[in-house]
């Protein structure tokens, strides 16, 4: 069907807040450096969800959201080489043209070119969707729009996998979990033995926590408001748990007391400008170094005593746990490959495509972690 | 005349901001872990000048001020035994035990026994002073107060360098000139053909350009509110003079556009907060790295939107540029002796001791880098 416009299934959020609708939609053919995919499996993220709900956000309706997924590239607009027909690959929220200064750093992930654009519905070759409904377009989101059987991708958003990697699994590596397990192992990174912090243990704080433990970490102590976060949070190496709840007295004191002065490292995964503020003051001086992942609200302040960092910590962020899409992510796969990494304990759920809406309800009722939607079903 | 008591003259700051009067003070022998050196060549640093004014600080005087030096041992106290009498050496305001945490990591040279205190005037082993004038104590500063020509220090403030080097030059070294330089070379790590901006182009700042220098950055940018630094820092290696006076624009607006989006690094060594916050603010996304240097005023905060972090910049602190002072300090002056650094254009006077007064005034009137005081003058 190369060239030609497929008809499928999509599921398209219509208004803010409101259910997804399953409907047959037109997705139109790859053009210059862009594939289409087949999806075979989605996940949902927080960010999807947040898009949806777009309290504090553009509203850009209707749309296919999704954007953590497996699947098989179906066609290649001009220009692709490095991808082909029956590829296994993953689709990224974020790009790698290879080409630009960031492309061309050993420390950036941030592509000039296909950097995340959360407000942007369309393609950016010519600034137009390939969904549509009976003439009238349906805008993407993140350049991945997975919520439909197919969809199309710039090439640069597409990482080339493993072809025997199951996609029912690994699909979950492509936002989530690579972006907490990254924050450790390629930002924070901790030396074995090293006491790390977590802060807020939803997937992606569970995902530093596992990756603290791949890196040899000797205490890795959660801290979450949800006091039914701890048990699950042992499954992903965390050794103690913290709920600020429990103390009078300020997290970043309380972490200080336990870790004669200060933690090694840690990672914030909640977005909670406060939490943020802590993380860093929590870590050690001398060596201590903060990475911040969760994105705050627009306006909130990050405001600490200078002394802080003059006493030799360091506080750095990161962006999709510093991996570049296509260059990076395949090894990602392949440490679920070799057993160095379990995704498995992370999908929570499994549901049909039909289903959908059941993922949304999962995740803010705070029950899943992962749940993950089998487009044929 | 070890173990027993000199008499030898010192210049004492008796009162806040009032000239220091040279005396003849009585200086105790050292006892264990302490050594008593003769001080040949001091000089003046803005620390100094800060807690003589005693405006932000708690006045304590008497107090024998003074801590870029270079000596040679006179005696040794028990249990000394990596110095001996004839040893050149220079004291430094902080120390090395060693043994704790911060000397056996290899990222920290806060030493938990002899880190900085600027409150402290005493000496640790027994809590008194080895300064006296005709039985009444006068207080230690830093733990060095080389405004003597003796004093007593402990051990592990204490760095051996090479017999060879010339102390009128080297002393220097002791403090200022080691923390900026520092600063880039060890935190910042500008690679070969990065951008740099320095903000302050006193002594630490002109020390951190050479730093830069010595990286073989492409570009090194000086930031000064007085034009006048514009000429002597081309001789430290600053390629491009901005002064914030002659823009309407944010400086990090204005460096970011001369830089196409950021600097590599900054270092920042003024001290003000809203110089800390620019030097951070202006580092390119992706791999911008900015170091703070400069102590600020106690109450005042660092603010920025988390969003500067999330986009994959780095801010640390460092304290005396992260050289450790006993192990690191002798390779510093290695340097010197190899011709890599030139300190001679650091020192812009040179006086003798009994003018010691005329230091503080070229200090305060922006006159002088490094004032050189020689002691037997």
């Amino acid at each position: 069907m190369s060239g030609e416009v497929i008809r499928c299934k999509a599921a398209v959020a219509r208004e803010a807040g409101k259910p997804l609708v399953i409907e047959e939609v037109e997705v139109a053919p790859p053009q210059k450096m862009e594939v289409r995919l087949k999806i075979l499996f989605t996940s949902l993220c927080h960010t999807d969800v947040y898009f949806w709900e777009a309290k504090g956000q553009n509203p850009l309706f209707p749309r296919i959201l999704g954007h953590e997924a497996g699947g098989i590239v179906e066609s290649v607009g001009e220009g692709v080489t490095d991808l082909k027909p029956g590829d296994k690959v993953l689709p990224i929220f974020t790009g790698e043209c290879g080409e630009c200064r960031h492309c061309k750093s050993e420390d950036s992930n941030m592509c000039d070119l296909l950097r995340i654009n959360t407000d942007r519905g369309v393609m950016i070759n010519d600034g137009k969707s390939r969904f549509s409904k009976d003439g009238e377009p349906i805008y993407h989101f993140l350049g991945t729009s997975t919520f439909s059987e197919y969809t199309v991708v710039h090439s640069g958003c597409v990482a080339k996998i493993n072809p025997d990697a199951p996609l029912d699994k690994v699909c979950v590596l492509s936002c989530g979990i690579s972006t907490g397990m990254g924050a450790t192992l390629n930002v924070a990174k901790p030396k074995k033995g090293m006491s790390v912090a977590i802060f807020g243990l939803g997937a992606v704080g569970l995902a530093a926590a596992e990756g603290a433990h791949i890196a040899g970490a000797s205490r890795i102590i959660g801290i979450d408001l949800n006091a039914s976060r701890a048990e699950e949070a042992k499954k992903f190496g965390v050794t103690e748990f913290v709920n600020p709840k429990d103390h009078d007295k300020p997290i970043e004191q309380v972490i200080a007391a336990m870790t004669d002065g200060g933690v090694d490292r840690s990672v914030e995964c909640t977005g909670n400008v406060k939490a943020m503020i802590s993380a860093f003051e929590c870590v050690h001086d001398g060596w201590g170094v903060a990475v911040l992942v969760g994105v705050p609200n627009k306006d909130d302040e990050f405001k600490t005593l200078p002394i802080n960092f003059l006493n030799e910590r360091t506080l750095k962020g990161t962006f999709f746990g510093n991996y570049k899409p296509r260059t990076d992510i395949p090894g990602v796969v392949e440490k679920y490959m070799n057993k160095e990494l379990e995704v498995e304990k992370f999908i929570t759920h499994n549901i049909g495509f039909s289903e959908i809406n059941k993922a949304f309800d999962y995740m803010l009722k705070g029950e899943s972690l992962r749940c993950v939607i089998r487009m044929d079903a």
